[in-house]
Parts: structure tokens; sequence; C-alpha cells
């Protein structure tokens, strides 16, 4: 099946209407209609090729929601006219422990909703940027908001997953005291979720003009990290923090602020690396640094599911499929607050 | 009460016998007549001032083993003859969440064995390089090893802790894969230790000179770091790291062994930075970079308990009093397997 996509021929090259083919759908398959799609920082690095690897066409996009619009004849989960989304990945090797444990997005056999190994022509995968697309019912979580919701549900599979899984992971929840480093696409959601959990949440921005939205977004305490008077009463204070910021930066003004065995969880990994850490902050209250890719697909349905029921979307604005270049440039200046979602319909033109 | 001590009057000067006074016994207190102390690699650093604040006349050392020789009248543990051990610390705050979890190595209020805040002559506290010292009961552990192994127990005090703590902390244990980085005072505990708690131990030397004494102490696999081929052979093969070198080395080497939620635990501080590991490592296996310092009183007192009954000690060679600035040379070039034990009874001249 041709559908229409927006992606890119090369790295140099802007992202453009073109046609791509769908296979038909397989016995365990899903095909998804597209209604919206979220745009992540990822995508503007894979289709730029500033990360190895970047096969062309490009066709990004890992934050999709839509409608079940066909099913194989093994699928048992969805049928026609369901809700449902699909995140950053399509397929996993599936017997590997980390598949086993429901952690596919570890597996070293993992499948990118693009740029991924598949049989499918052109041997890469396409993302989301796209009418349709056919996934392993595996792979296709349920949406259980209100269709209203949906546009800004999307998010949710890249931006909600990547903080809700190292907020799960770590136990955030009532009587902890959980920072959130940064207030962009990952960071908004981190500050809803945290706070949904019942974490008492400390947002940390560069930027004053953000303290009154990371409050609205329900941050308890907003601190300017710039502010060392401010900074300091925060020291030993948190259990938890989920460093949203991708760009290098001062690891230890954040480490300190960690209680006795205190986490701090990367999820945003830079271009060059962050300054080396401070041994002696790690060993002084056993404290740890740690990464968190992602998450599985039944933690994503956990936190879909618990999203519906709080009524948890992420904030978004909507853009026409060919304003993606322009949306890129804004996202690159941290203009939009505080995620675009292309609206599947304009894809057409 | 004067006693006979080694110690140094300024950074730049060898250590020299001198007279020290001990407090009387307060009614909480247990004087002990010192039989050994180990020497670690902490003692040369901070009485040569390669640490901020080192307080002259520095008598170093705090890894002591001995006997009891008086009691405050409040004392309910010890009696006169017991043997005992006095670790890394003398007192703590006593009422803040680290020391009410056992955990007074990490009270911001611990005051160190050596060059802490005490109201005893000088001002501050004075080693284990001593015929005695004068300990509130809180802070002495029970030796349980038969007498002949007393001088080998020393070392346990602190090399011992300091590895067993990140061991247990950490989970070590049958099941698990434990990697010991380094070979020296704490790394021959750590495999020695690792190894008695049932888990699969991996050796890590930059030496293939150390292999042979690594199997010896217990490991089940050496690996050394510089053989490429090796290392690769262990990537994401081990659940514990426990690194033990303090000199700056590339991290990275070893964050990649580790599985899926792995942690690297580093024990040692460096002089100057680690280069800084690659956050990429971290991410995509959820791993940890960790830091841990000694142990706290309760588990030390597990740690000596379990080595009595397994039978292990560290391995030592005695020394007099007097060969102290030698020693010091020779730990510098690594050439002491594993920890040098100063004879008290030396100590007089
Ligand atoms: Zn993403
Ligand atoms: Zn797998
Ligand atoms: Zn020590
Ligand atoms: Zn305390």
């Amino acid at each position: 099946m041709t559908v229409k996509a927006y992606g890119a021929h090369a790295a140099d090259k802007p992202l453009e209407s073109m046609d791509i083919t769908r296979r038909a759908p397989g016995q365990h398959d899903v095909q998804v209609d597209i209604a919206y799609c979220g745009v992540c920082h990822s995508d503007l690095h894979q289709v730029r090729a500033e990360w190895a690897g970047t096969l062309f066409p490009c066709v990004p996009g890992h934050e999709i929601v839509g409608r079940v619009s066909a099913t194989g004849a093994h699928v048992t989960r969805y049928k026609v006219g369901d809700l449902v989304g699909v995140g950053c990945m399509v397929d996993s090797c599936r017997h590997c422990a980390d598949c086993e444990d429901g952690l596919e997005n570890y597996c070293d056999g993992m499948v990118g909703t693009y740029n991924g190994p598949t049989a499918d022509a052109p041997g890469h995968t396409l993302g989301g940027y796209s009418e349709q697309i056919v996934v392993d019912e595996r792979f296709v979580l349920r949406v259980r908001h209100p269709e209203e919701q949906l546009a800004a549900v999307a998010p949710l599979l890249c931006a909600g997953i990547t903080t809700w899984s190292p907020l799960r992971h770590w136990n955030a929840g009532p009587g902890k005291r959980v920072g959130i480093v940064g207030i962009g696409g990952l960071g908004h959601m981190g500050i809803k979720l945290a706070r949904a959990m019942g974490a008492h949440v400390v947002a940390f921005t560069t930027s004053e003009s953000k303290r009154q939205d990371a409050q609205a977004l329900g941050a308890h305490e907003v601190v300017v990290s710039r502010d060392a008077h401010a900074m300091a009463a925060q020291a030993q204070k948190l259990d938890l923090i989920v460093n949203t910021v991708a760009a290098p930066h001062d690891l230890d003004a954040f480490l300190t602020l960690l209680k006795r065995d205190g986490t701090m969880v990367l999820v945003g990994a830079p271009s060059s690396p962050h300054p080396s850490p401070q041994v002696f902050n790690l060993i002084m209250k056993r404290r740890a640094l740690a990464g968190s890719m992602i998450g599985g697909i039944p933690e994503t349905q956990e936190m879909l599911d618990f999203c519906a029921e709080h009524g948890i979307v992420a904030d978004i604005e909507m853009i026409r499929a060919d304003e993606i270049n322009a949306a890129y440039e804004r996202m690159l200046k941290g203009d939009v607050k505080y995620r675009f979602v292309i609206d599947s319909a304009t894809l057409g033109g």
C-alpha cells in the first residue's frame, strides 16, 4: 500500500512530501491509520545524520497515535476502530532476558520505529510522519484517553515513557522528593507524571521565565539553577533527579542535591561529554549517576493507562506537515510549549 | 595518659616517634591497648597533606585491633581483655537519619579516627599508629577471630568494610557475577569477600603478573584489562563491579561490562577526575555509576563476624613502626601483598 509521508532524501535536505509503501498486515500485524505524530528531538538528530548510521530516505516520527484500520488473522488484542499508539520501537528479538522482562527497549535486537532493520522496503523502518503504519501487535499500545485528547496523547509515546520509566523504576511517589532538570518536551512530562505519582516535585530550569509555567505543570518548587543560593537550599534534599538536559553541563551541581542513596538519572545523551563528575560527590553519600532509555512495552501501557485515569496529556502545538522544517528550527531554539504534533491529515498536502 | 605514637609534625616531614596523650576513659569509653594497626593509602594522603585540611601533629591509622584494657562505668558491651577493633571513625552526630540507619559513615558529623574534631588534646583526633586509643563503645567492634590472626584482622577495619559494604548493598551473592577492579589492599579483600558471599568473581588487573595471585585470592576469572579481546569477552556479563582503582582511568571500559541494571561502584576518589564516562553507556542498559565510602558500624560488625566464621583475613606484611616511611614508598609503587600492618609493640623503639 502506498501512503503519503514526510521525510528527507539526504542529511542536508529539508523534509518534503514523499510516497512510501507499507506492507500488507501479516498474521500478527495491526494496521494503524495515523491521526497524529509528535515531533521528538531524536527525529531531528536522526534525519540530519547527527547520529551515526542514518539511512535515507528517512521518515522520522515515533510518537504515533491513530486508529486500527485492519488486523491480521492472529491478532487478538486489537480490532478495527480501536484507538492505539506506537512508540519508539516496532520489534525486538523477543527471547532475550530484556524481552522476557518486558524491557524490549534494552534488547540488543530492538528495532526502532524509524531507521531500524526490516525486510520491508526500502530495507529500513520508516516512522510516523506518514498516513499509515503496520506493526506487530506486541508493539502496539492501547489508548484509553477520550478521542478529543488524541493529539496530545502522542508525545506520551516517547516523552512520556522516557520520564515515566525512571520515575517508576527509582520509586518516585508519596514521601519522595523528586527533581526534574530541564523543562522541555521531556521535562514537562516528568513534572506532570512525578506530581501525579504523589511525589514532591522540584523543577530546575536555567530560565526565570519558566517559573510560572513549571508551577502550572505541577512543580511544588521551581529552582533557577543559576541561582547559587536557591541551589544550596536544595542540598541533600532530593531522593531522585530525572535530568532531561542533553547539552553538556555541570552534573555535580545536581549530584550534591541528592540525599544519601539518591540517584540522578540521565535520559538525554549529549553530543560531547558532560564535564566529568566528581567521584567524591558519589562516594560521600553513596549516590548514583544512572541512565535510562525510553521504556518497555508493558510499562508504556501502564503509563498510558495511568495518564488516561489521571487526565494527563502533553502540552502541544499542532502543526501541518509542511511546517515541520520550520518547527525543527524553533525546537532548536527551545521555542515550543512543549511538543509539536503533526496533524496527519495534512500529509496529503 | 601519655603513650608512644608515630606521626608527622608537618606535611614534608617523615613520620617519627612521638608521645601523645589519651583521655581517661569516660563513662561510655573503651580503652584499647593497640596490638596492630594496618597501613591504608588514606594515611599517606592525609599525613602528606595531599587532601585538604590536614592538622599536625598527624598520627594516622584507622585499621586498629587490640585488647580492652579499661572501660567506663556505663560500658555494657565490652570488658577488659576483649579482642576489639576500631575502624575509620570514632564518633558521629548519633541522631541524624544516617546514624539512625547505622550508616554513621555518611553522617555529616562523622569524626574520623584521625584528623577529626575532638575536645581531646591537641584538638584533633590521633589515630592508630599508637600504643593506645580511647573510643566510645558505640564505635568499637568485637573481634571473634582467634588471637593468632589478630594482625591480619586489622585491615578488615578499612579495606574489608570498604569493599564489604558495596558488595552487600548491591546484593553480591549466589547467581551474581561480580567484577573487582584493581588487586591491591582493597581489591584483594573484595575478591575474598565476594567469593565467600557466593558470587562468581572476575578480577581485573593491568598486570598479567597478578593473574595467579588473583586466582589464589579466590577469583574465578582474571582479566588483564589491557587485553581488548579478554575485555570484550566480558561485555554485558557482570551484575556489579567494585572498582578500587583511585588513579584516573577509562570508566567506560568497565561500564560496558555491566548487564542491564548493573552498577559500578567506585570506592576510591582520584586526585584528578576520571575521563568523563559516556552517558550513552549508562542510558543504553540502565546502568549506574555509584560511589561508596567505608561502611557503618553495624555492617562492620556483620563483616567481622562473617570473616571470623569463614576464616577470612587480609594478606599482610608486618612491619616495625620505624619502617613506616619506607613502607609508604613501597605502597606508592604497589609493592605490597597486600597490606602493611604495624606491630604496635615496636612503637616504643
Ligand atoms: Zn523520542
Ligand atoms: Zn530481546
Ligand atoms: Zn583506610
Ligand atoms: Zn549523624
